[in-house]
């Protein structure tokens, strides 16, 4: 089966659920919790939970709820990162606080942080003991707090001169990587996984969630503008220090380097200056350079699941890691 | 011992615990999310929760994780309520977001939400059964859930043009009785109570909760304004549809019911305009009414306790209770 199908196939089981958390009586609060429910995306967070029970030998159906809570709590920072961000518009919907204002958009995003865990706790009436609900319940905070911890570090960054390769690696771990790991050992966890089998999943997750973010980087500046649903390079015009400026303001000089330092965090920056910055991105090799990244985290992933039996669910998140680096959007 | 002497007892107890659980390696990011719970206030819900695990014969210190939890999680919510009011100080102190922009406002409390997670969790390494600790996470999922929505019905409601006292009640009863509530069933849960014992602290907790939300409705019209550390009058100014608005819209007419609509949501109103609905409200009878029914909450949510085993601790739940409806701020 095609990597785009299993995910689909993935997908389909865990949509249902992903309304069940978010059921409210008011019709009006229904409607705005749903929307960012409604607006889709890829997905990748659920999918990775199933598929990690699958691969200890699980029933993925025993996950199914948690599979729901990772993408609600993804759901939440999203409609909290698009009020921070100002952004008006997700995925070509305008985003929650767009339609009701920022207040209800904070307030809505919360309801939906409450919804993952509600969705989660749901687990223990799948036959799963409470130490494993407990454990799994402990990943999903853990991941929650360095998300947050990660999202912070994320707006010091913009706004200080330099930050090392180590800080960026430290923070996009953190800030992405952390649900993405806990999606994937909340999957072996309740999948019925031991101690080594999580271990494996842990290191396939970490390194498939900064991959992930690194991807997300390249793609903000190389991404073919009528597929990407976002303007190219907008990580330029608010400043973000991705790996690919770090290792640009490591690597060139002179000319090159002021041009990137003149153009970056310009918010009303035109298309002319972004390409420009692009260019010099090219030239210095910052832009290669995260993609060889993206690609050797996702061996080191895939390589730590060697340690788990010969599964189809193996192969599929095997499947899903190639197709982060592949992507286009 | 005097009631606030219990308060600041138990308050005592929970107050190194609340910084344990939001501690981050970065300074700065510290600085922010200790910010608001530096800032003070009752501490009524974690005493509230020591007190229950008491009441019902258990060892209050299995319960201290769980006492700041509830705080933090009371902390969280009001780091973004404040940003969704617009206000600017706190207990005499800037709000979170006057001082870091409301960018860093949204996440903080989130980081605080985490944070509240992280407390409760703890309570596994104070020899509580992975099934009670489970039962309390789930008792805080729900107490989100309806707090949230009673935040959304809020909002909702100061845009309507009226609003049934039964709505009202249902509003306060998630909006704030909710939490409450969840401190002292967590702390009973906790403390080991059976089934009717959680039972009577559910209804101890539901008709405090009520009662506080009313009080504080009244406060906003009648207190005295050197002690208050904000404005009088504020709901008014707000378009706030309290308990007391109403009973007046459904209890005035003519000249009175016209005074009262003019100037409720009236976001620049003077202190004359307010003092003036201040005395309309008087007249009818309105704040009276509320008055009563605090008066009646309170003594339904101690007739409760009766069930419960004779403590120093169901008396000092007792008086807190009493407390709540004498506090003039």
């Amino acid at each position: 089966m095609d990597v785009q199908d299993v995910i689909k196939s993935k997908c389909a089981q865990v949509e249902p659920y992903l309304r069940e958390y978010v059921s409210f009586g008011d019709r009006a609060i229904q409607e705005m919790v749903t929307h960012p429910i409604d607006a889709g995306g890829k997905r990748i967070r659920p999918c990775m939970a199933l598929l990690a029970a699958e691969a200890v030998g699980g029933d993925s159906s025993k996950a199914l709820p948690a599979a729901a809570s990772v993408e609600l709590l993804h759901t939440f920072t999203l409609v909290h990162d698009d009020i921070m961000d100002h952004d008006l518009t997700r995925r070509g919907r305008p985003t929650v606080h767009a339609l009701w204002g920022e207040e209800m958009g904070i307030i809505v995003g919360d309801a939906l942080y409450s919804s993952a865990f509600k969705a989660l706790l749901d687990v223990r009436n799948r036959g799963v003991s409470s130490e494993r609900v407990l454990e799994a319940v402990n990943v999903l905070v853990r991941a929650n707090v360095e998300l947050q911890e990660g999202q912070i570090m994320d707006m010091f960054f913009e706004k200080r001169e330099s930050v090392t390769e180590e800080e960026y690696m430290t923070m996009i771990r953190k800030k992405t990587g952390a649900l993405i790991e806990a999606s994937v050992e909340i999957g072996g966890i309740l999948g019925g996984g031991d101690k080594s089998q999580l271990g494996a999943l842990h290191t396939f997750g970490v390194n498939c969630g900064i991959a992930f973010q690194v991807k997300d980087d390249v793609l903000d500046l190389t991404a073919d503008k009528k597929d990407f649903g976002k303007p190219i390079g907008s990580d330029i015009r608010s400043g973000k220090k991705t790996l690919i400026i770090v290792h640009a303001m490591a690597h060139t000089k002179g000319e090159d380097l002021r041009e990137i330092l003149s153009i970056l965090g310009k918010k009303d920056a035109s298309d002319d200056e972004v390409n420009r910055v692009i260019a010099t991105l090219k030239k210095s090799g910052s832009i290669d350079y995260a993609e060889k990244k993206v690609e050797e985290l996702i061996q080191e992933g895939k390589r730590a699941l060697d340690t788990l039996p010969n599964t189809q669910a193996k192969e599929s998140m095997k499947a899903i890691a190639d197709y982060l680096v592949k992507r286009r959007t």
